[in-house]
Protein backbone atom coordinates (compact mmCIF):
# COMPACT_ATOMS: atom_id res chain seq x y z
CA UNK A 1 0.00 0.00 0.00
CA UNK A 2 2.00 2.87 -1.26
CA UNK A 3 1.09 5.65 1.20
CA UNK A 4 1.65 3.42 4.12
CA UNK A 5 4.85 2.74 2.60
CA UNK A 6 6.03 6.34 2.00
CA UNK A 7 5.15 7.19 5.73
CA UNK A 8 7.46 4.38 6.65
CA UNK A 9 10.13 5.89 4.63
CA UNK A 10 9.19 9.37 5.89
CA UNK A 11 8.29 9.07 9.52
CA UNK A 12 9.92 5.66 10.21
CA UNK A 13 12.68 5.82 12.94
CA UNK A 14 14.71 3.42 14.12
CA UNK A 15 15.81 2.98 18.07
CA UNK A 16 18.12 0.89 19.37
CA UNK A 17 17.70 -2.44 18.59
CA UNK A 18 16.71 -2.56 15.54
CA UNK A 19 13.14 -1.30 16.98
CA UNK A 20 10.91 0.34 14.27
CA UNK A 21 8.74 3.41 15.16
CA UNK A 22 6.22 4.57 13.68
CA UNK A 23 4.11 5.75 16.34
CA UNK A 24 3.82 9.33 14.97
CA UNK A 25 0.91 7.73 12.61
CA UNK A 26 0.56 4.42 13.47
CA UNK A 27 -0.13 3.70 16.95
CA UNK A 28 0.33 6.13 19.45
CA UNK A 29 -0.59 8.73 17.61
CA UNK A 30 -2.62 7.48 14.81
CA UNK A 31 -3.80 9.45 11.50
CA UNK A 32 -7.33 8.44 10.73
CA UNK A 33 -7.44 9.56 7.36
CA UNK A 34 -4.62 6.75 6.52
CA UNK A 35 -6.50 4.41 9.43
CA UNK A 36 -9.52 4.44 7.39
CA UNK A 37 -7.96 3.60 3.97
CA UNK A 38 -6.43 0.92 6.03
CA UNK A 39 -9.33 -0.85 6.73
CA UNK A 40 -10.76 -0.11 3.51
CA UNK A 41 -7.80 -1.91 1.50
CA UNK A 42 -8.02 -4.84 4.32
CA UNK A 43 -11.75 -5.07 3.02
CA UNK A 44 -10.59 -4.85 -0.35
CA UNK A 45 -8.05 -7.75 -0.18
CA UNK A 46 -10.49 -10.11 1.82
CA UNK A 47 -13.38 -8.98 -0.08
CA UNK A 48 -14.16 -12.57 -1.41
CA UNK A 49 -13.54 -14.44 2.08
CA UNK A 50 -17.31 -13.14 3.72
CA UNK A 51 -15.61 -12.29 7.03
CA UNK A 52 -17.59 -12.26 9.78
CA UNK A 53 -16.03 -11.03 12.57
CA UNK A 54 -12.16 -9.49 12.84
CA UNK A 55 -9.88 -10.20 15.49
CA UNK A 56 -7.30 -8.67 16.81
CA UNK A 57 -5.24 -7.72 20.17
CA UNK A 58 -5.20 -4.64 22.64
CA UNK A 59 -3.95 -2.35 22.07
CA UNK A 60 -1.69 -1.27 18.97
CA UNK A 61 -3.83 -3.65 16.96
CA UNK A 62 -7.07 -1.91 17.71
CA UNK A 63 -6.96 1.14 15.22
CA UNK A 64 -6.83 -0.68 11.94
CA UNK A 65 -8.75 -3.33 13.04
CA UNK A 66 -11.79 -1.10 14.00
CA UNK A 67 -10.88 0.37 10.63
CA UNK A 68 -11.21 -2.36 8.62
CA UNK A 69 -14.67 -3.64 10.66
CA UNK A 70 -16.27 -0.19 9.58
CA UNK A 71 -15.29 -0.98 5.73
CA UNK A 72 -16.95 -4.94 6.18
CA UNK A 73 -19.86 -4.07 8.68
CA UNK A 74 -18.80 -6.77 11.14
CA UNK A 75 -17.64 -7.10 14.77
CA UNK A 76 -14.26 -6.75 15.70
CA UNK A 77 -13.33 -8.45 18.78
CA UNK A 78 -9.88 -7.27 21.01
CA UNK A 79 -8.23 -10.26 23.12
CA UNK A 80 -6.98 -9.06 25.94
CA UNK A 81 -4.07 -9.39 27.99
CA UNK A 82 -4.98 -11.21 31.40
CA UNK A 83 -5.89 -9.61 34.60
CA UNK A 84 -8.93 -7.88 33.04
CA UNK A 85 -11.62 -8.01 36.10
CA UNK A 86 -14.61 -7.52 33.68
CA UNK A 87 -14.39 -10.27 31.66
CA UNK A 88 -16.21 -13.65 33.05
CA UNK A 89 -14.79 -17.31 33.37
CA UNK A 90 -16.40 -18.47 29.61
CA UNK A 91 -12.85 -17.68 28.03
CA UNK A 92 -10.71 -18.63 25.21
CA UNK A 93 -7.16 -18.48 26.69
CA UNK A 94 -4.27 -18.61 24.55
CA UNK A 95 -0.12 -17.81 25.53
CA UNK A 96 1.98 -15.63 23.62
CA UNK A 97 5.37 -15.17 24.05
CA UNK A 98 6.64 -11.01 24.46
CA UNK A 99 9.89 -10.37 22.31
CA UNK A 100 9.60 -7.27 23.90
CA UNK A 101 9.55 -7.69 26.94
CA UNK A 102 10.84 -11.38 26.86
CA UNK A 103 8.32 -12.97 28.95
CA UNK A 104 4.96 -14.79 28.37
CA UNK A 105 1.85 -13.44 28.98
CA UNK A 106 -2.02 -14.88 28.20
CA UNK A 107 -4.13 -13.81 25.69
CA UNK A 108 -8.30 -14.17 26.40
CA UNK A 109 -11.25 -13.95 24.08
CA UNK A 110 -14.87 -14.38 25.76
CA UNK A 111 -16.49 -17.30 23.88
CA UNK A 112 -19.80 -15.80 23.57
CA UNK A 113 -18.16 -13.96 20.63
CA UNK A 114 -16.32 -16.30 18.78
CA UNK A 115 -18.06 -19.84 17.20
CA UNK A 116 -18.09 -22.35 14.95
CA UNK A 117 -19.85 -20.40 12.43
CA UNK A 118 -17.39 -17.07 12.53
CA UNK A 119 -15.33 -16.41 9.55
CA UNK A 120 -12.23 -14.49 11.15
CA UNK A 121 -10.01 -12.33 9.71
CA UNK A 122 -7.36 -11.43 12.34
CA UNK A 123 -5.49 -7.42 11.96
CA UNK A 124 -2.29 -6.59 13.91
CA UNK A 125 -0.27 -3.68 13.14
CA UNK A 126 2.83 -5.30 13.55
CA UNK A 127 3.86 -9.03 12.57
CA UNK A 128 7.75 -10.14 13.17
CA UNK A 129 8.23 -13.29 14.71
CA UNK A 130 4.38 -13.78 14.80
CA UNK A 131 3.94 -14.40 18.45
CA UNK A 132 0.71 -12.60 18.67
CA UNK A 133 -0.54 -14.05 15.34
CA UNK A 134 -0.07 -17.32 16.16
CA UNK A 135 -1.65 -16.95 19.77
CA UNK A 136 -4.94 -15.13 18.26
CA UNK A 137 -5.33 -18.09 15.15
CA UNK A 138 -5.12 -20.57 18.44
CA UNK A 139 -8.09 -19.11 19.73
CA UNK A 140 -9.75 -18.77 16.09
CA UNK A 141 -8.94 -22.59 16.17
CA UNK A 142 -10.40 -23.72 19.68
CA UNK A 143 -13.56 -21.66 19.02
CA UNK A 144 -13.94 -23.81 16.04
CA UNK A 145 -14.00 -20.61 13.65
CA UNK A 146 -12.63 -20.75 10.10
CA UNK A 147 -9.57 -18.33 9.67
CA UNK A 148 -9.55 -16.42 6.44
CA UNK A 149 -6.61 -15.47 6.78
CA UNK A 150 -4.66 -12.24 8.53
CA UNK A 151 -4.04 -8.84 7.33
CA UNK A 152 -1.07 -7.11 8.79
CA UNK A 153 0.01 -3.34 8.16
CA UNK A 154 3.73 -3.59 8.51
CA UNK A 155 5.51 -7.30 8.08
CA UNK A 156 8.84 -7.30 8.89
CA UNK A 157 10.17 -9.86 6.26
CA UNK A 158 13.51 -10.12 7.96
CA UNK A 159 11.86 -12.16 11.03
CA UNK A 160 9.94 -15.78 10.28
CA UNK A 161 6.55 -14.85 11.49
CA UNK A 162 5.02 -14.13 7.98
CA UNK A 163 6.81 -16.85 6.41
CA UNK A 164 5.95 -19.60 8.69
CA UNK A 165 2.34 -18.79 8.44
CA UNK A 166 2.06 -19.04 4.62
CA UNK A 167 3.86 -22.55 4.88
CA UNK A 168 0.89 -23.46 6.97
CA UNK A 169 -1.16 -21.75 4.22
CA UNK A 170 -2.80 -19.39 5.90
CA UNK A 171 -3.43 -16.26 3.47
CA UNK A 172 -1.01 -13.70 5.26
CA UNK A 173 -1.72 -9.78 3.59
CA UNK A 174 0.60 -7.46 4.40
CA UNK A 175 0.92 -3.53 3.44
CA UNK A 176 4.20 -3.16 3.46
CA UNK A 177 6.87 -5.61 4.09
CA UNK A 178 9.84 -4.27 5.50
CA UNK A 179 13.10 -5.97 3.88
CA UNK A 180 15.78 -4.85 5.73
CA UNK A 181 17.20 -2.03 8.41
CA UNK A 182 20.58 -0.97 8.41
CA UNK A 183 21.37 1.67 11.10
CA UNK A 184 19.22 4.47 10.23
CA UNK A 185 18.33 2.94 6.22
CA UNK A 186 14.30 1.43 6.46
CA UNK A 187 14.30 -0.84 2.78
CA UNK A 188 10.80 -1.91 1.88
CA UNK A 189 9.87 -4.89 -0.54
CA UNK A 190 8.57 -3.51 -3.75
CA UNK A 191 5.52 -4.41 -5.34
CA UNK A 192 3.70 -5.58 -2.32
CA UNK B 1 -27.69 9.49 22.54
CA UNK B 2 -30.28 7.14 22.15
CA UNK B 3 -29.27 4.45 20.22
CA UNK B 4 -26.12 3.83 22.81
CA UNK B 5 -28.64 3.79 25.61
CA UNK B 6 -30.95 1.13 23.80
CA UNK B 7 -27.86 -1.19 23.27
CA UNK B 8 -27.43 -0.37 26.83
CA UNK B 9 -30.17 -1.23 28.48
CA UNK B 10 -31.01 -4.36 26.22
CA UNK B 11 -27.42 -5.88 26.21
CA UNK B 12 -25.69 -4.68 29.28
CA UNK B 13 -25.33 -6.78 32.03
CA UNK B 14 -24.51 -6.58 35.50
CA UNK B 15 -21.00 -8.30 37.59
CA UNK B 16 -20.99 -9.11 40.79
CA UNK B 17 -19.80 -5.68 42.23
CA UNK B 18 -22.13 -3.29 40.46
CA UNK B 19 -19.84 -3.46 37.28
CA UNK B 20 -21.88 -2.60 34.10
CA UNK B 21 -20.61 -5.36 31.37
CA UNK B 22 -21.19 -3.62 27.86
CA UNK B 23 -18.30 -5.82 26.23
CA UNK B 24 -20.99 -7.08 23.68
CA UNK B 25 -20.80 -3.71 21.35
CA UNK B 26 -18.52 -1.37 23.17
CA UNK B 27 -15.22 -2.90 24.82
CA UNK B 28 -14.12 -6.24 23.39
CA UNK B 29 -16.25 -7.07 20.67
CA UNK B 30 -17.41 -3.81 19.04
CA UNK B 31 -20.32 -2.85 16.87
CA UNK B 32 -18.37 -0.58 14.56
CA UNK B 33 -21.04 1.11 12.89
CA UNK B 34 -22.27 2.12 16.40
CA UNK B 35 -18.53 3.29 17.10
CA UNK B 36 -19.07 5.35 14.04
CA UNK B 37 -22.17 6.91 15.00
CA UNK B 38 -20.61 7.66 18.20
CA UNK B 39 -17.84 9.13 17.04
CA UNK B 40 -19.97 11.23 14.35
CA UNK B 41 -22.21 12.63 17.82
CA UNK B 42 -19.29 13.63 19.76
CA UNK B 43 -17.60 15.33 16.85
CA UNK B 44 -21.36 17.55 16.48
CA UNK B 45 -20.86 18.61 20.21
CA UNK B 46 -17.25 19.56 20.10
CA UNK B 47 -18.20 21.07 16.64
CA UNK B 48 -17.40 24.31 17.94
CA UNK B 49 -14.30 23.77 19.81
CA UNK B 50 -11.84 23.36 16.68
CA UNK B 51 -10.56 20.22 18.14
CA UNK B 52 -6.57 19.61 16.95
CA UNK B 53 -5.95 16.69 18.87
CA UNK B 54 -7.87 13.75 20.19
CA UNK B 55 -6.69 11.93 23.62
CA UNK B 56 -7.60 8.51 24.98
CA UNK B 57 -6.12 5.87 27.05
CA UNK B 58 -5.28 2.13 26.34
CA UNK B 59 -6.96 0.34 25.48
CA UNK B 60 -10.83 0.72 26.00
CA UNK B 61 -10.91 4.00 25.09
CA UNK B 62 -9.44 3.91 21.74
CA UNK B 63 -12.24 2.66 19.55
CA UNK B 64 -14.36 5.60 20.40
CA UNK B 65 -11.52 7.82 19.69
CA UNK B 66 -10.52 6.68 16.78
CA UNK B 67 -13.91 7.39 15.56
CA UNK B 68 -14.18 10.74 16.58
CA UNK B 69 -10.82 11.46 15.56
CA UNK B 70 -12.48 9.95 11.88
CA UNK B 71 -15.14 12.13 11.86
CA UNK B 72 -13.00 15.49 13.04
CA UNK B 73 -10.43 14.56 10.46
CA UNK B 74 -7.63 15.20 13.33
CA UNK B 75 -4.72 12.50 14.65
CA UNK B 76 -5.86 10.39 17.52
CA UNK B 77 -3.14 9.78 20.37
CA UNK B 78 -3.62 6.81 23.45
CA UNK B 79 -1.57 7.38 26.20
CA UNK B 80 -0.10 4.21 27.08
CA UNK B 81 0.09 2.00 30.46
CA UNK B 82 3.61 2.10 31.52
CA UNK B 83 6.48 0.26 29.98
CA UNK B 84 6.12 0.16 26.53
CA UNK B 85 9.93 -0.29 25.08
CA UNK B 86 9.52 1.25 22.31
CA UNK B 87 8.54 4.63 23.44
CA UNK B 88 11.78 6.72 24.36
CA UNK B 89 12.06 9.41 27.51
CA UNK B 90 10.65 12.44 26.13
CA UNK B 91 7.34 11.78 27.32
CA UNK B 92 4.66 13.59 29.74
CA UNK B 93 3.58 10.98 32.56
CA UNK B 94 0.77 10.95 34.71
CA UNK B 95 -0.51 8.94 37.53
CA UNK B 96 -4.37 6.88 37.35
CA UNK B 97 -5.37 4.75 40.29
CA UNK B 98 -7.15 1.68 39.00
CA UNK B 99 -10.36 1.16 41.00
CA UNK B 100 -10.49 -2.57 39.62
CA UNK B 101 -6.92 -3.43 40.25
CA UNK B 102 -6.62 -1.02 43.20
CA UNK B 103 -3.61 0.03 42.48
CA UNK B 104 -1.62 2.81 40.56
CA UNK B 105 -0.21 3.49 37.30
CA UNK B 106 1.64 5.26 35.07
CA UNK B 107 0.20 6.54 31.93
CA UNK B 108 2.65 8.35 29.37
CA UNK B 109 2.31 10.09 26.22
CA UNK B 110 5.43 11.25 23.75
CA UNK B 111 5.99 15.21 24.28
CA UNK B 112 6.13 15.59 20.30
CA UNK B 113 2.85 14.64 19.97
CA UNK B 114 1.11 17.65 22.25
CA UNK B 115 2.33 21.35 22.27
CA UNK B 116 0.85 24.76 23.62
CA UNK B 117 -0.85 24.92 20.05
CA UNK B 118 -3.02 22.02 20.35
CA UNK B 119 -7.06 21.85 21.48
CA UNK B 120 -8.03 18.73 23.33
CA UNK B 121 -10.78 16.27 23.39
CA UNK B 122 -10.52 13.83 25.91
CA UNK B 123 -12.54 10.63 24.44
CA UNK B 124 -13.01 7.68 26.64
CA UNK B 125 -15.40 4.68 27.37
CA UNK B 126 -16.38 4.76 30.67
CA UNK B 127 -16.47 7.68 33.56
CA UNK B 128 -16.88 6.35 36.98
CA UNK B 129 -14.44 8.58 39.40
CA UNK B 130 -12.84 10.19 36.87
CA UNK B 131 -9.24 8.61 38.00
CA UNK B 132 -8.40 7.72 33.59
CA UNK B 133 -9.99 11.59 32.94
CA UNK B 134 -7.98 13.31 35.44
CA UNK B 135 -4.35 11.73 34.13
CA UNK B 136 -5.18 12.83 30.41
CA UNK B 137 -6.54 16.48 31.83
CA UNK B 138 -2.79 16.46 33.54
CA UNK B 139 -0.91 15.48 30.81
CA UNK B 140 -2.99 18.12 28.38
CA UNK B 141 -2.14 20.74 31.27
CA UNK B 142 1.85 19.79 31.22
CA UNK B 143 1.98 20.12 27.70
CA UNK B 144 0.42 23.56 27.63
CA UNK B 145 -2.69 22.31 25.45
CA UNK B 146 -6.16 23.44 25.69
CA UNK B 147 -8.66 21.07 27.44
CA UNK B 148 -11.63 21.52 25.12
CA UNK B 149 -13.59 18.54 27.25
CA UNK B 150 -13.78 15.15 28.20
CA UNK B 151 -16.41 12.76 25.90
CA UNK B 152 -17.83 10.02 28.08
CA UNK B 153 -19.77 7.16 26.12
CA UNK B 154 -20.98 5.43 29.32
CA UNK B 155 -20.75 7.87 32.82
CA UNK B 156 -22.02 6.43 36.03
CA UNK B 157 -23.93 9.44 37.29
CA UNK B 158 -23.68 7.63 41.04
CA UNK B 159 -20.21 8.28 40.73
CA UNK B 160 -18.56 11.23 41.29
CA UNK B 161 -16.19 11.75 38.42
CA UNK B 162 -18.17 13.98 36.00
CA UNK B 163 -19.91 16.17 38.96
CA UNK B 164 -16.01 16.82 40.04
CA UNK B 165 -14.85 17.73 36.24
CA UNK B 166 -18.04 19.97 35.82
CA UNK B 167 -17.43 21.88 39.44
CA UNK B 168 -13.85 22.49 37.59
CA UNK B 169 -15.15 23.92 34.30
CA UNK B 170 -14.88 21.42 32.00
CA UNK B 171 -17.07 20.28 29.19
CA UNK B 172 -17.91 17.23 30.14
CA UNK B 173 -20.29 15.63 27.17
CA UNK B 174 -21.77 11.86 28.08
CA UNK B 175 -23.69 9.83 25.39
CA UNK B 176 -25.31 8.23 28.05
CA UNK B 177 -25.30 8.55 31.92
CA UNK B 178 -26.30 5.53 34.36
CA UNK B 179 -27.85 7.05 37.14
CA UNK B 180 -28.63 3.72 39.31
CA UNK B 181 -27.77 0.02 39.14
CA UNK B 182 -29.96 -2.03 41.38
CA UNK B 183 -29.09 -5.56 41.31
CA UNK B 184 -29.70 -6.72 37.28
CA UNK B 185 -31.42 -3.41 36.87
CA UNK B 186 -29.81 -0.26 35.28
CA UNK B 187 -31.57 3.30 35.03
CA UNK B 188 -30.31 5.68 32.61
CA UNK B 189 -31.09 9.34 32.95
CA UNK B 190 -33.32 10.84 30.96
CA UNK B 191 -33.22 13.35 28.12
CA UNK B 192 -29.54 13.37 28.02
Amino acid sequence: MKELEERILNEGRILEGGILKVDSFLNHQIDPDLISRIGVEFARRFEADNVTKILTIEASGIPAAVATAMALHVPCIYAKKVGAKNVSGDVYLSSVHSYTYDKDYTILVSRPYLSCTDRVLIIDDFLACGAAANGLADIVSQAGSYLCGIGICIEKGFQDGGKDLRERGIKVESLAIVKSIDGDKITLEENN
